[in-house]
């Protein structure tokens, strides 16, 4: 008999990642990149280079996915990922997964998708008339993603909930079809943080966003100019911190002092430019450790190719295990 | 100097292959497979069982498939597709497919492909109020098929002339956004056989077809049934061969007999049973031949494999330098 301690529960799934259209911002960080450090401790982790789903909107453009991954991918070990502990891998370098959303896409109709409320609103912020085929399935290639590695947790943004909803789907559906191989994955929603213009949220298109690769005068010149309180002229008029991106940065950045700034803000006790100098040194605190990693990998390309390569063979083994079940339980394995 | 004589022309490629539901009847042989045997001896011929289309449609019955790839397989054989000349292959497992179906998807607009007119028909066809995602793309799929083995020539029937007018538009906007690797290809459009009921093409899920492996018995049997002209009850009625169903089959099968049988019906000098037996007569030479090769191969199960796995290997080989190509095309061969 086995001794029940010496059984090791298996370890659960983390599978998330980026697309590879540009560098990431703070808004990354905050949204998700932070946690990922964390749950890479404890969890098997997958990040992916979403180069595929890059080329949803980007395929004109392709030149930049090259640039683009490798940029992602130091910004991914200037956060403090650990390719000991995190597999970082490029999603177009993995065919299992664009064989999983071809198997998918049996039996996911058009109308759910074209109903995603994230599509629908990425489709009409682009302006798109017509949708691209592509485009319009992205949910599958994504749900083609997490299930690759049975992955059981993705820490994403709220707009990926109808994403993730759209996953479990697919994952009931499959395994009511054919055998019980697939994983329902859970989303965990990270904080959302708002951009330097205030009431959108950071993103790098809306060109409100401080980058991870800024110098500290670029912060500062940033933060210098963010949006405040429109109402407030002199600083000792009342503000309203409700609707201050600084006062959110304050929340975010620096938990335990926001109280007191709430309270000194609304009494007009302390100014914008005083208020601001607190978050840009939180701010700061963030910033220097992820400069510092930088400054150690990005003179060295070759060890970031290698970490790539080296992730990618492994999520290619793992996907490809996934893949040999889902073969056989779609009874489409004819030569075993 | 390279003497001109000695310079070998590169050789064509062929790409066509079948949906694996079911056997392949008479329909077939005459649309498409009869000229398959003539092509591959002057073309690079790539023959697919289509297991991943077949999906589209029997997503809920996988079972079927894998009978069906062999049944569809020893069809082949039988017709005398000759694995030396031809390589025959399982879509499914050539996983490149896959992928250049997902990069082509990022440029093909969904309204092209629901104002297809083929997919239009067959949704109506099916009763299908909203389309899977999947079959709705099935066009898309086809480009790949095709452009992955870079043919030139693809033999199918008519309904098929718009999915390879959507290939062409796929090829020509692939080549035209990242660099020429793709080949336009032309439709080979196959004679097309009317159903033993009359009025509609032969096809099996209608029940009017003559099954390649059909015993002399049975194709008499579903022949003397088989619809002629409705007016002609006795046989020195005058007939009216171009709305008879076997009059379709002497012009198929019988080309320089067909005119004297117009001649003969038309001024009723000749009946119904008697014009049925020089058809069944006409048929039986053809099929004797497929009858005496499935002999041979029908109890070597393990040679059909051998015969798939070594044609899909091949494929796979091919398939893969096209997607190399691609891949560098498309800027995203990153760590070559």
């Amino acid at each position: 008999m086995t001794n029940q301690t010496e059984i090791q529960p298996k370890q659960e799934v983390v599978l998330t990642g980026d697309r590879t259209t540009g560098k990431l911002h703070l808004g990354h960080y905050v949204g998700s990149l932070k946690s990922r450090v964390q749950l890479q401790q404890q969890y098997e982790t997958y990040i992916m280079l979403a180069d595929v789903q890059a080329l949803t909107t980007h395929f004109h453009n392709p030149g930049l996915l090259a640039e683009s991954v490798r940029q992602v991918a130091l910004d991914y070990l200037s956060v403090g990922i650990d390719p000991e502990r995190a597999t970082i891998f490029v999603q177009s370098m993995v065919p299992e997964i664009a064989e999983l959303t071809i198997f998918y896409s049996m039996f996911v109709s058009v109308s759910s998708l074209r109903h995603n409320p994230t599509v629908k609103h990425e489709a009409q912020e682009r302006g798109y008339e017509d949708l691209y085929y592509g485009f319009l399935g992205y949910p599958v290639s994504q749900a083609a993603d997490i299930t690759a590695f049975k992955a059981s947790l993705v820490p994403a943004g709220e707009d990926q909930i109808p994403h993730i909803e759209q996953t479990r789907r697919i994952v009931r559906r499959f395994n009511e079809l054919y055998a019980p191989v697939l994983v329902e994955p859970q989303i965990l929603v990270g904080e959302r943080l708002e951009g330097l213009d205030g009431g959108s949220k950071m993103s790098k298109s809306l060109g409100n966003a401080i980058c991870l690769d800024s110098s500290t005068e670029e912060v500062r010149t940033q933060i210098r100019r963010a949006k405040t309180d429109p109402a407030r002229i002199h600083k000792t008029d009342p503000g309203h911190p409700d609707i201050c991106t600084i006062y959110g940065y304050h929340c975010i950045f620096r938990n335990e002092g926001s109280e007191e700034i709430r309270e000194q803000c609304q009494k007009g006790g302390i100014g914008c430019a005083a208020c601001k100098e607190l978050v840009m040194e939180a701010i700061e605190e963030v910033m220097k450790p992820i400069r510092e990693r930088r400054e150690m990998y990005k003179n060295r390309p070759k060890d970031i190719d290698e970490i790539l390569m080296a992730g990618t063979a492994k999520a290619r083994k793992v996907a490809s295990q996934t893949m040999s079940e889902v073969r056989e339980a779609m009874g489409i394995d004819y030569f075993k």
